[in-house]
């Protein structure tokens, strides 16, 4: 035991003003014997007779220190008097633990600590910093910089980084260039709203933030650019729904001279190699589904395809028979639910419907068959419909025994939303969407236009720059009112486990496609010069045929991790009425201010 | 010469509707014979005799495409057709050139073109697309997407990328975790003025842009995430100077439990591996020096120590000697320019006096001493001074036959800004501003508060949240007025060639220390509360020690390429009144918008 060295390492960090040697995740029994200097927060501390032990606490893990009374009783009082928080710089010997603890990984030693600063105190925290916090959300909100001190918001953070870390290492060795847009351009009243921002040294104009670059990541085509992406915030004035940020990031591409085919497969290696290198896990090739077809089988543009419990339609099976429901009905349609025959008693029956009729959903009622282990069949329309019936519909349905049919009747596209969610319900209850159970889809074929029949217009189903398929091109600069309806664009989304991860489309490069679009989209001529007046004019010199996409990555944070809740994958979100909790933003202004930007508040009361 | 399997080929790319096989750069001697197809802009076109040659361009290269009116005619003249800047897609095959370009990666090869396909027809473009352009400024800014088709564009963007990279992947591997902190944050109008947005859904309420995420990273620090770091977009209302943008880039850090010196190190193995890994250049250790002596050797905080040329202080030396001008004067400095007596006619030195006379300098004359080469020795105040007097000067200044010193005299601080500029114009003329020397430095130590005497008050001199320090703590607590004056600051700045890198501070982390500061800086208590309650609260919650920096990227990415200007480094910059000349931005909204929001526009005429 030399004692005088380590004295003398010490003084000299102390006169270095050190304030660690090792942070507190990363000393193992190697270290045994080592005189160390740590920094961290005070996590717990227990005293047992004679002993004092304090779980000090940095990012990167937790240690043990020690206080023997009888070495040093001034300084064992002195750690006894330290609490939950505080900030202590500490000097001491790494030695082993007797009692291992092999739920950490600086678990097999502790410091034996002679010499302890206070760095800072720290009030009694308005929650417990654990991986179960008591706080509530308004309280984790305006107490962030606490609530990031636990583990699971600060993992989630620090998994958000490797992520965009992770992307931008692919997408350059891809060949991509990062270049950054403007945040301050121009509003385009198309879409949702935009923030604005008025500009002082231009009395009466304004600057809006994008919702996204689309226009600019076309320009850097027309550029020659070649491929481009940005990690990059986009902003939209919308009513918060909960889960929607006011500002938000993408992960936003393009790329010249591909067809669809090279940007799937470009955009399925990348989510590959995300899989990969942050969970380890290797995703097969991804299937490919119209979205027609996703509409028929699962009722959604975004189907959760963990399972199967695809739609059947029944229509030819079951009109005709008289029952009125099904024979004015322009759809009857139906899932099967392995195995479930015998879970449902009729109360829950009837509590499952209910919950189908709620105003959100907005079902009618829910027809059942259920087709019991005893080889029984009963069903809500037994009366309709004798068994030699249900059982062609059950084997239509590949319905075997102890399965339950459930059927819905009524308008098409309302009746497929409504057996979609009864779809996912049941997928829940069934224990089929595991959060640790990826299933990657590309949904493709997208409408070029709805018609909105209280506006009585066409919308852009995907943006104004979508292109039309290659097929239907001839037809959007020729074709009638009817015809535009059956447009297809070249347009993708991916999704993941039912949630939206993105989407893209090849675009529009020619100038006489993109102005029929605008008339289309019922845009005069003035007002598309206006405000693309730019993007028109750069297709007429060399624009070359490109196309992108856009995940969004926020929401890709929280699925990739079987989260539904992207708030913690933000370091300082907004809550649902776009405020900032910690900073109380957004806040007064100074009149002064208010003058120089040649504005005036026009408040009704 | 098989030509049925490259029609084969060639027949199955254009089925897959493939637009390359390769792309215009990367052609090289073994790939002849090879079937390729490209795809690209029309660089030029020659036609001689029954050959025509065009130039194909893409991000990547130029690659030549040769046609033969004897192999083809039709095809030939159609390639006859084609203009600058037309976009096309070919195939043909590999062949090597007769008469080789060794100044091109693909000048060993051409292609013998079999098909050709307009992809995009271009209007005459306003500019060249040229290394040198016959576009001026406004023409380059409206029509960005031809300007970025040029190599210096082009470059300056893709070495913007790089870098970005680099910096992530170097600090990623120092344990930083990139966190993006919100873009719409609340307004404080210390510093710079704020861009403001208004919130729709909190009417009279606005958020802004940051200015930089300062106080974001510091509540990070108290979060514990220990290393921070964000390549970030920040918003600057300000009346424009030349090569200032609204909205810039900074490469934003910040540590916890670190002292300067773990911070200048970082960031110098930061700056390094930046110009090892993108400019194979590896910098020596930087030098440092305190702001004080910055001040008094090159009168600037910023100096270029790519040259010495240093200020020599001669009060002492010519003071006392009847010489009014020197006598009065509060500070007699000057430099010594080596080698340039002979080089100074009468009229030279006229002119160089009225360049020093101009208003934006504003120096009252300029007094020169000539060691020339024949050893007699003239000076504009030779009248006052004799050689004895004059030869000592020259001693004290180490000037040698042929040198000429440089003299300035009166109030202190003027003098020095005035010397400042003379010595970077010697510099200049002198060529010893190489762009491709590369001369870092650290300045530290800067003052921690100015006293503004027209506002009576004091501001900080780099911002609130820098700690003085350590040993001018108690005397900031407790001290008087003059003793603020001299309170340091634990600041530093890096310099390189001149230009302002980045700084950054150790910060304050105590409540009462920065209570005090907004005390010292004219905050009342509510006022301090209210814009900064959040940082004082979470200072209370166990605040670590912690420091950090920031680099202006947008700057660096200019001075590591010896450019003065930023804006070839910004793809879509805006012009001195902050307009967007391509998308024209700002733009006036729509009054429905104004009303969304609660606003009325209040011009006055």
């Amino acid at each position: 035991m030399q004692k005088a060295p380590h004295w003398v390492i010490f003084a000299l960090q102390m006169k270095k003003g050190m304030f660690r040697s090792h942070n507190c995740g990363e000393l193992r029994l190697s270290h045994q014997g080592k005189q160390v200097v740590l920094s961290g927060w005070i996590q717990a501390s227990r005293d047992f007779g004679g002993m004092t032990f304090i779980d000090l606490r940095d990012r990167y893990g937790i240690t043990q220190l020690v206080f023997n009374i009888d070495d040093d009783q001034a300084l064992c009082e002195e750690a006894r008097k330290l609490g939950r928080e505080d900030v202590v710089k500490i000097s001491g010997k790494v030695r082993e633990r007797s009692n291992k603890n092999p739920n950490r990984s600086t678990g097999d030693i502790e410091i034996e600590v002679d010499t302890l600063q206070v760095l800072n105190k720290s009030k009694v925290p308005p929650f417990t910093i654990e991986d179960d916090t008591d706080g509530g959300d308004d309280l984790r909100m305006k107490y962030r910089y606490l609530d990031i001190r636990r583990n699971p918001v600060k993992e989630s953070l620090i998994f958000r980084s490797k992520l965009a870390l992770e992307t931008r290492s692919y997408l350059n060795s891809e060949g991509f260039v990062e270049i950054e847009t403007p945040v301050l351009i121009k509003s385009t009243p198309e879409g949702a709203r935009d923030f604005i921002v008025p500009s002082r040294m231009n009395p009466g104009q304004f600057y809006a933030l994008p919702q996204s670059p689309q226009t600019f990541k076309q320009i850097l085509m027309v550029a020659g650019m070649d491929k481009y992406f940005q990690i990059v915030k986009c902003f939209r004035d919308e009513d918060l729904r909960a889960d929607r940020q006011p500002e938000f990031t993408q992960i936003d591409c393009e790329m010249s001279f591909v067809t669809r085919e090279d940007i799937l497969n470009t955009f399925e290696g990348l989510t590959k190699h995300l899989f990969k290198s942050l969970k380890n896990i290797e995703l097969e090739d991804f299937p490919r589904m119209s979205y027609d077809e996703a509409i028929r089988l699962y009722g959604s543009d975004k189907p959760d395809t963990r399972f199967e419990m695809q739609f059947v339609e029944l229509n030819e099976v079951v009109q005709g028979h008289g029952f009125s429901v099904f024979d004015n009905a322009e759809l009857v349609v139906g899932i099967c639910a392995q195995g479930q025959a015998g879970r449902y008693s009729n109360k829950d029956i009837k509590k499952l419907t209910e919950w189908m009729q709620r105003p959100q959903i907005g079902a009618k009622g829910l027809i059942y068959v259920k087709f019991e282990k005893d080889g029984t069949i009963r069903s809500s329309i037994g009366k309709f419909f004798d068994d030699e019936a249900l059982k062609k519909w059950g084997e239509k349905m590949g319905a075997t025994t102890g399965d339950m049919l459930f059927i819905l009747a009524g308008e098409t596209e309302k009746t497929r939303k409504q057996l979609n969610e009864l779809r996912l319900e049941m997928g829940r209850r069934m224990n089929l969407t595991r959060p640790d159970d990826f299933k990657p889809l590309w949904v493709l074929d997208f409408p070029l236009l709805e018609w909105d029949e209280e506006s009585e217009r066409f919308h852009a189903m995907h943006h104004p720059f979508t292109s039309p398929k290659k097929e239907d091109q001839e037809k959007m600069l020729s074709g009638d009112h009817e015809t535009m309806k059956s447009l297809r664009a070249d347009a993708y989304d991916l999704v993941i486990n039912g949630a939206e991860i993105g989407g893209g489309s090849i675009r529009i490069h020619d100038r006489s496609l993109q102005s029929r679009n605008f008339d289309l989209l019922g845009f005069t001529k003035e007002e598309a010069e206006e405000q693309f007046g730019f993007l028109l004019g750069a297709f007429e010199y060399g624009a070359p045929p490109h196309g992108g996409i856009a995940f969004g990555f926020d929401r890709l944070c929280a699925v990739m991790n079987g989260q539904s809740s992207i708030r913690d994958y933000i370091a300082f979100p907004k809550n649902n009425m776009g405020k900032d909790m910690m900073i109380d933003a957004p806040a007064h202004i100074d009149k002064d201010q208010l003058d120089e930007l040649n504005l005036e508040l026009k408040l009704t009361e």
